[in-house]
């Protein structure tokens, strides 16, 4: 535990980088010091920590008003990441994906049944680390088992459409508002109640996360088919591909004739699938949903009560998921 | 949620058979009450209730000196039941089971993806109606999440060693800790910690429910070779057919000249396997090694400061675990 390590006493604050670098510290120890049996199944997901954004999320959202950062907030900052970590394993199961950031599944490394059980150790291990904060208070008003649950709905809610090429628009950011919305919003509200927020305001942070977390998921949605247009032979197969329908290509089906049909019939070539979401302008119509959601947070963002030094942290977050600059 | 149906105040308390019967009604309620997309899902879970030992075991040990049990562990006792179902659908995944009590499991009947999700929620809304108990400190010291984790450590472990003729006796116990005691131990921990049990009687049940763990999985073990004995050509696999090693069979590795290198060599027919078993004694040996774990079991119940009434409940569940008599 890293309050072992320090020593440190209730009210220890810490600068944001001092903070973000203890809190990756924690995950990586977390992941590389599991028994035995589990290491060598983690070890590879440790040397592949990506941008950790949501980390970033619960930290920069706990600065109070010296942007200080509680200690407790690490600790929910590397629950938060493990758990995002959990959900990428069962994810993999769920896509049967074979690579990940470039790298073997777990599931492709070890087979279906591992991954299982990791990822559900992962879980445990993250609720475990989120429960140890001191203020107890905080972790039981975040409830984070609820956003587990939401996020298993929206994941769901994806799998049973898969293949669903009557999904609605409206469906579809149902969806999203699960499966990546989510653990968003719950890093921000979170993050907020470190803060000691009132309620009113912490709600206004779990909204912002929400807007962050929709973005994000949108982008990537656009950042597949962009992908998939600049590596036609790429190895991953993308979303159309793995059956996972997604806007820019809801946008094609309800622009193009006769697409729907046959895309129905038989499966068709990504190029294909590609040119008709080009045509339908899927792509723009998804960034301009995304820069709706981005409006909305700048606007929630321009409202806050936070220094000017917080609310630029915030707002790299929000550009960070938006991408596109 | 429980309370709001009734309405309780903090101090109410509930006989054994209330207290059973409002916790089963939770379990189905939240199966059957749970979003739309989960419960086409969880509906059969429902119908297969089984004969809920571990809620049995809560409630048992959070009787109080005169039978009364306090609503929390109702709501303890529904949320051990329902991790239990949570473990046994992402079992069924890791073991490729295709019936489980007789009906198809939900792998079968949906496929692996849908249950590995349905799995994860059932586990979030497990912590969730744990973590609503109105005693926080009490859940907070249970630390559910941590036993969890050692039930994932005893499955992944269960899992690298399957097919491993050389499992030693040691760590086949060691296995079945994790997989099997581990929720016995967390429920009758969880019971002592209901009835204000002082920390040294607490770590007293959590020995006791470790016990009636242990002696469960070995009678479990003793039984799938009981069964095949007497249905041969159930379509139910046995756990040799799944690759599972389990402690009769171990026996018979190590008492029967040359049995080990013949099922290395190739996957002997069952009743060779249960005629080596049976030659060697291993359901013998087994029961044997139950019988000791139900000894010192016996041992600590008669030490226990409880009512003749709960020490003779209690014993009740002993007993079942036993499922000799």
């Amino acid at each position: 535990m890293i309050k072992e390590r320090l020593s440190l006493d209730d009210d220890q604050f810490f600068s944001y980088e001092a903070a973000t670098e203890m809190a990756k510290q924690e995950v990586e120890r977390i992941l590389s010091a599991s028994p035995l049996i589990i290491r060598e199944f983690t070890a590879h997901l440790a040397q592949a920590p990506g941008k950790c954004i949501r980390l970033a999320s619960v930290l920069v959202s706990a600065q109070d008003h010296q942007e200080r950062i509680p200690e407790d907030a690490i600790k929910v900052a590397a629950a938060v990441e493990i758990l995002h970590l959990a959900t990428l394993v069962h994810d993999d199961v769920i896509d049967n994906a074979d690579l990940r950031r470039g790298k073997p599944t777990l599931q492709k490394k070890y087979g279906v049944k591992t991954a299982v059980i990791c990822g559900d150790y992962l879980l445990s291990v993250a609720m475990n680390l989120a429960a140890s904060v001191q203020r107890k208070d905080d972790w039981l008003t975040l409830r984070l088992p609820g956003y587990l649950g939401r996020l298993c709905l929206g994941e769901l809610n994806q799998h049973i459409n898969n293949g669903n090429y009557h999904l609605s628009v409206f469906q579809y950011l149902k969806i999203i508002a699960g499966k990546t919305a989510a653990l968003f919003e719950a890093s921000f509200l979170a993050g907020a109640m470190l803060a000691n927020e009132p309620e009113n305001m912490a709600k206004r942070y779990a909204r912002l996360g929400r807007y962050i977390g929709m973005i994000f998921q949108l982008t990537d949605d656009c950042m597949d088919f962009e992908a998939s247009r600049k590596e036609i032979n790429k190895p991953v197969q993308s979303d159309y591909e793995q059956d996972v329908i997604t806007l820019p290509l809801i946008h094609a089906f309800n622009q193009v004739n006769g697409l729907r049909a046959r895309a129905q019939g038989k499966r068709l070539l990504r190029d294909e699938i590609n040119a008709a979401v080009q045509k339908a302008g899927g792509l723009v119509f998804t960034r301009t949903l995304a820069k709706k959601y981005y409006q909305k947070a700048i606007l929630l963002l321009n409202n806050l009560p936070v220094t000017p030094e917080k609310r630029a942290a915030l707002e790299k977050i929000l550009e960070s998921s938006y991408r596109v600059f």
